[in-house]
């Protein structure tokens, strides 16, 4: 993982001052490999209670990520209080295999988390976070505990289309803090497509300024995509842009003259565009340019290309482009002119040094595709079948058919993600292991600032336990029931506007109205 | 209208200050009765703009309903300004024979507004509210508009359950907000159930210190009825509170030993306990004390008794219900007892002068009803053949069933209410008079403060329009579409969280996350 290496810990560690006491254990949200509690339990004082660095970790105070980390669960864990005297206590050193696994032992008078990176150390917090709770009286508790812990899948996503509604800054902000707190990593961000273009390109600024909502108020600049960037980084969470062509173009076109496919009816142009041009120079020029421009504002090590539902008409109707398939004995086949043009964008891609991601059609209608492009698949019928051709086609795959949380229905409709089985499909052991995990997907047709956070949320949160948590252990929707509507309590107290699960309330209810 | 009753303003009038510019014309939500728009349209000056009665208005200033409306509606109609100076002009005086008819007449220099009762002025000033709009600079303009508009039913209600999920009170008050925008003018109160009863009696305070979530955090105090009743009062809206019964009174159990039904299992009391026993005197008793304290704390001349989905299992396992069937003569007809009990109970109503509202399981399993009983119909399956039947046996009716807005789906499920026809059924033009009208029932099983403002708007308006409008022009939904979208906008910039109709853009996006 590329964000690893950019803050090269190697260890690290943590404790807290406990006293034991008496009984009642308390979930974490998602399962843990490995739980075992006991029936012990010990105080915590928000006023002695302290995170330490181990005294021979590689990451000592100056670690950003880390030091924001405590100052941000200590407020988590102990919403009354604001600050807390340290206390210096034994320290460990650890060294694991699986640079993302940790390890929390919660016993008398501390607690030891353990980790290769301060990526495993952020979902050891927020698991200890979980940990910590109320009795009646308002004093804090944490049962002994033991955990060893790491994720199913490398990739865990979640999907925000900023296109069809723009979603305000605060609004992707909070998304990310509750992803974290479901242990997601992925935040791939679907920022333009055809409704409209928000990002502000340095390269190209007509792109928003003709082609956004609004070209002030509703897009986003450098310096607000570097504070999403940022935010995601310091909670563990990578930030995946999503340029899709050469379909979901329309909004480009408006501030990039020439770009798109103009449209022929009965001999003469029609006045409206289709997908990209993908038979003429400038468009090439163009898009090398906009992903070098994607390579410099975003770290990330992938960019997602899309590539996906691109239409055939218009290219069909317009008299050079089918002067341009007969020069490049295309026929009448446009997904070989479609894969000429995906083929050159991935090279691009390959070129800039980043690793490219498409949607499923791609494979679907193309014949070569670059072996570290990894799949998509987003078409919900017969997904089991997509996964065995791709992953024997030796791809990596990305499954998010079935988590398409945009689509609504009455009741809990969060138990289909226990269902899912993104393994089960017929193929060897190595082909399984092409699957390196899923994304829940938040299409913005019926969604914006007004309705994003009870409509994620919970919802998105079973899915974020099938992609980290033992498979064998998580099956049973009805035992997951009673954990979640905790864990959905607790997001409240955080304050995410997390919608219910059925009858009942929280001690912490939303106030946010 | 009791309503009218307790403020008999038999004419008001106002009108405002405008000089004639140019052109661009504005919708109302709901669509008016009559509305004819011309293209001329007049500026309006936020600082010389003013609210006036006329000099023979049976209203002046001191009428409390009118004056709170001036102040708050001159603060949507102009969000950037604080106060304007009145300024006089000509005056009008008014007749109607239908209370509830207003007319609104937009001319150079001046508009007018014409109702018997204060209650049709507060909807001809949301008209006028929504007739005003800002050009590209700013400017406040007014098309010269002609409307006489009534409502097509009397009642036009929405039903929040607060006893599933807790409602704090501003998400209330919020609602009836939005309930005027839309010209509802019921708030049914489904205020109590089996899951909690968050209604503090002064009589029987243990039933909200028993049953409620919580006794303190998750109840509503006198006050806090008060100030709904009054917040509904002043925006046009009755407030019918529900205290359903038999059934539906798991939560009353707690702080009413003996009211509910003992089951048996084997001959001896299980623990568990069924619907009100009607059986016993006390049941009686307390019914008339809790019935006399909610016609004093509630004004309005409707109540609620419920009545539904009683279920017999429980009053069949108990000896003691079973002895007095037998002494009643009731055989094994367990409607019988339950006829008997809401008989008892609607005649109590009527002896406090309240008319009863009652679900249509009372119709459907009971012989008699006292003839003004009104019957609320919300089975969904044939519920043209049931309005058929009440109408028959001289009831009137409400209509509900279709308009069960917490059952969601994916897309624009709000195009359904335009397919329903309350009348729509067979009877003579006598029997469809006794429709009065109909409800949106938001039902609380998955719904609280985090999600139902988006749940409810703008869904609901889809019903509004459809209890307001002429059936005739409001028959397609294709139509209403952009109507709806423009209505939804005005709704984010009066900051009410409405959810978007479909891709797309406010210029005032909803900013209160």
């Amino acid at each position: 993982m590329r964000l690893t290496a950019l803050l090269p810990v190697r260890s690290c560690l943590l404790l807290v001052v406990v006293s034991v006491c008496v009984q009642q254990v308390h979930g974490v949200w998602p399962l843990p490999q490995q739980l075992h509690q006991s029936a012990d339990r010990g105080c915590l004082s928000p006023q002695r209670f302290s995170f330490t660095y181990g005294r021979d970790s590689a990451a000592q105070t100056g670690c950003s990520v880390l030091d924001a980390a405590f100052k941000r669960y200590f407020s988590i864990i102990f919403p009354d209080f604001t600050k807390g005297s340290v206390i210096n206590d034994k320290i460990f050193i650890l060294g694991w295999s699986n640079p993302l696994t940790y390890n929390l032992s919660v016993s008398e008078g501390q607690a030891v988390l353990r980790s290769v990176t301060v990526w495993g150390a952020l979902r050891g917090l927020e698991s200890f976070s979980q940990l910590v709770y109320q009795d009646d009286y308002g004093s804090y508790f944490i049962n002994k505990t033991e955990i060893v812990d790491f994720p199913r899948f490398a990739f865990r996503g979640l999907l925000l289309d900023t296109s069809r509604h723009y979603l305000p800054l605060h609004a992707i902000l909070k998304t990310l803090d509750a992803m974290a707190y479901s242990k997601f990593n992925v935040f791939h961000w679907h920022i333009v497509d055809d409704p409209s273009f928000p990002y502000q390109s340095r390269t190209f600024p007509d792109l928003s300024n003709k082609g956004a909502f609004h070209p002030f108020t509703h897009i986003y600049t450098q310096s607000d995509v570097m504070r999403v960037i940022e935010h995601a980084r310091m909670r563990g969470i990578r930030v995946v842009p999503e340029f899709d062509s050469p379909g979901h173009t329309q909004s480009w076109g408006k501030g990039q003259p020439g770009l798109l496919t103009p449209c022929y009816k009965g001999g003469v142009p029609s006045g409206s565009f289709g997908p990209v041009d993908p038979t003429i120079d400038t468009t090439y020029k163009f898009m090398e340019s906009l992903l070098k421009e994607v390579k410099f504002v975003f770290p990330d090590s992938y960019v997602h290309l899309g590539g996906d539902e691109v239409s055939f008409a218009c290219w069909q109707s317009n008299p050079n482009v089918r002067k341009f398939m007969e020069k490049m004995g295309f026929g009448k086949d446009f997904t070989k002119l479609e894969s000429f043009y995906m083929e050159s964008i991935m090279n691009m891609t390959a070129a800039l040094n980043r690793t490219s991601i498409v949607w499923q059609d791609v494979f679907d209608y193309h014949e070569r595709i670059p072996q570290d492009t990894v799949l998509e698949i987003w078409k919900g019928e017969k997904y089991q079948a997509e996964l065995s051709r791709m992953t024997q086609a030796g791809h990596r795959v990305l499954l998010s058919a079935p988590w398409y949380i945009n689509h609504i229905s009455y009741g809990q409709d969060w138990r289909n993600s226990y269902a899912v089985q993104p393994q089960n499909f017929s193929g060897t052991e190595e082909q399984k292991k092409l699957v390196i995990g899923g994304e829940v997907a938040m299409w913005g047709e019926y969604v914006d600032a007004t309705n994003l956070t009870p409509r994620l949320w919970p919802r998105a949160c079973a899915a974020a336990e099938r992609l980290w948590s033992n498979e064998e252990k998580t099956l049973n929707a009805d035992l997951a029931f009673p954990r979640l509507e905790e864990f959905r309590c607790e997001l409240l107290r955080r304050g995410i506007q997390a919608e219910p699960l059925f009858v009942g309330h929280c001690k912490h209810e939303y106030d946010g109205l």
